[in-house]
């Protein structure tokens, strides 16, 4: 493939995490550093924006507003959730987005999102190579939920880790005030796989954690789960369960429904699984409960990065803007663990469509036999991605986020 | 009254706020340094520890620990929810006190609580001025939620605030990132009084914040909100309502139970304000919504720390000390705001019984008009309060607390 000089084009898609912006910030400034680099388009939406060119000029955002994506939270360009349909079927959209390339000359397209990006990324690569329009697609990995096969690990999943397992310290230090406890129950996000909901046992490190966990890749069963919380409850007089959203039984469905919806006479529906299995402790354990969700703040809590998370970040976003820059196409960026004590990494890419279709789960030998806990092989594994603190930027004892314009 | 020398009890009651141990630290610390004070008992889960002569003996702590009570949020020698008869009623744990007080020679009694906690030490204070048994009683303040009078405000508050403040600017920013927003509607604590929920207001310092906020000090009308978040979402196509779990209709009832109680046929009763209203929007008005409850953290996140009102709760702890050794008796020590630009306070001791009877809600003009947020009069008042950050002690990524033994 010949080498390519243009504009390039970088969008944000799917959920945020707290340090896809660092991503963002390593693109540009990497970008910004290279000759063959002219334009550096930031699509307003992701692939909406696109669609529809509204872009940010990366060049004309200030100084000021650059160096804070490294601490801001949510997508600072704006995000969606738009999967493209297979071009076979229909090609209108990616025939949209040639046109749009074509105008603005964009031949170097990075997309930061998870899986379902991945393939939005992925298609667009095929299609192009199809129409002989010159383009390197390169994806730039973040999801909280680490379920991105090929990879150690995304960027975005340390920083909730830390998050999860702080808040679970001071949330199982506060349940020692009483003499006689309650069960505590804590709902963490991940619908399919187990890596936030297990990051609640990296607070055990200094020895205020949960008592259980439970994760959705080994079968729950209430039965079970009564008698692991009694018997601790007995001993103890308090019990700190840190469980995911994603539980299910033997026959792999839900084990409560999770929506909050309304049923035909506008009742409320069942809330979340921790609210559930609260009500099921207190109404047939007779002990006294609260439940906790710790909701958007996992995906946002941006005060709370892992330095060693957005350190990646940034370095993800800058060897995205590498291999498109030495006419590598249709890759993801992968993060290699090299070493261990002290922890090292490198960076790679790896086949998009392969990226895409795969969830990446808790491998067995991460969980323990009773199927309410960790191993010591996933301490070491999530311990060196929550390390360090990215210090936020305050203004009067607030954070300061980035404003795009 | 004649100068006194024995020994010290200190004690933590009602619930935890992340600074109450840094009162703790005050107190131990400064007790020290007093010939006056030879051992210094702490109680293990307050009143309690002191009816069954269950002790903590603080020059028996580490250093390290010690140094750590600073960062630590729960109680961290535990605590109590034991409401005292009246001792004209019944006198048998007066008696019992008055026993162990003269047993270990009691002469300094310090109690860290709220209002129910002030009211338990105001009457060991007048039963053991009819039992002529010479002891200095103060009272400590502490409480997230702001509520007790004639002090500027509580150490705790702060704490509390800027962990409020900071996640609703987190949440607020999250809730850009898609084109089309939700309804997220955040619940915060405060049963009677909207300190805590006033202070996500301050997230809008630094540009997101809520759009709306209801606080317990107005009747809460549902045609009311649902017009007003109505409005807003037309608008922005979002709206971040900040809602505290006291809110209140025009005959002063709180418009859902908050509790999670199960029927007789052990069907869920209804959940949180903020999911209920939730619901209410989803069903009413056809708009997304998301419903967030603070929780736990609100009291526990003792990494969010405001500067200010952890140095604040340890001068509460000295001045408490100060007090009970130059004869002052039966005071609550309170705060008083001196000056604003730059924020100077100074520390007093107030009457005991006074500031246990009442609860101090937000005054009138702090609350805007339309009674869905605050005034300058209110961001003026908090924002000091917030300043500072207070960096947490880090092992492998996770915060340290101290173990007492």
């Amino acid at each position: 493939m010949r080498k390519l000089t243009g504009n390039l084009l970088y969008g944000q898609s799917g959920g945020p995490t707290s340090v896809i912006n660092a991503s963002a910030y390593g693109v540009i400034e990497s970008a910004k550093k290279s000759n063959d680099i002219d334009k550096i388009y930031i699509m307003k939406h992701g692939i909406q924006g696109a669609l529809q060119e509204r872009f940010f000029n990366a060049k004309e955002q200030s100084k000021t507003n650059i160096e804070l994506l490294k601490h801001t939270p949510g997508s600072a360009f704006g995000s969606i959730r738009y999967k493209l349909a297979d071009y076979k079927d229909d090609d209108s959209d990616y025939e949209r987005l040639l046109a749009v390339f074509k105008k603005y000359n964009i031949r170097f397209f990075l997309y930061n999102g998870g899986n379902d990006s991945m393939d939005t990324c992925a298609k667009i690569a095929n299609f192009m190579e199809t129409k002989d329009y010159d383009i390197r697609v390169i994806g730039i990995p973040k999801t909280i939920d680490n379920d991105l096969p090929f990879t150690d690990h995304t960027p975005g999943y340390g920083s909730a880790a830390k998050y999860i397992a702080n808040t679970i310290a001071e949330i199982a230090y506060d349940t020692l005030a009483y003499p006689v406890g309650k069960v505590t129950i804590v709902e963490i996000m991940g619908r399919h796989a187990g890596w936030l909901t297990a990051a609640s046992a990296l607070a055990n490190i200094n020895g205020f954690g949960p008592d259980l966990i439970y994760l959705p890749e080994k079968p729950f069963s209430i039965t079970k789960f009564k008698k692991e919380v009694k018997q601790i409850y007995n001993e103890n007089k308090k019990c700190l369960v840190a469980v995911s959203e994603g539980i299910v039984n033997e026959l792999g469905e839900f084990i409560f429904s999770s929506s909050r919806a309304t049923d035909e006479f506008g009742h409320s529906q069942l809330g979340g699984v921790a609210a559930k299995l609260a009500e099921l402790v207190t109404r047939e354990l007779k002990i006294a409960t609260r439940s906790v969700e710790l909701s958007s703040s996992q995906r946002a809590a941006a005060h709370f990065q892992s330095l060693t998370d957005v350190n990646e970040a940034i370095k993800v976003g800058e060897k995205a803007v590498e291999l498109a820059l030495n006419n590598q196409n249709n890759l993801m960026v992968i993060i290699k663990r090299e070493q261990e004590d002290p922890y090292t990494v490198s960076y790679d890419g790896y086949n998009l469509s392969a990226c895409a279709n795969e969830e990446k789960k808790m491998p067995d030998n991460m969980i323990n036999k009773q199927g309410n806990g960790v191993t010591s092989v996933f301490m070491k594994y999530a311990l060196p991605l929550i390390k360090g603190e990215n210090k936020p930027k305050f203004n009067k004892g607030i954070q300061k986020f980035a404003k795009m314009k």
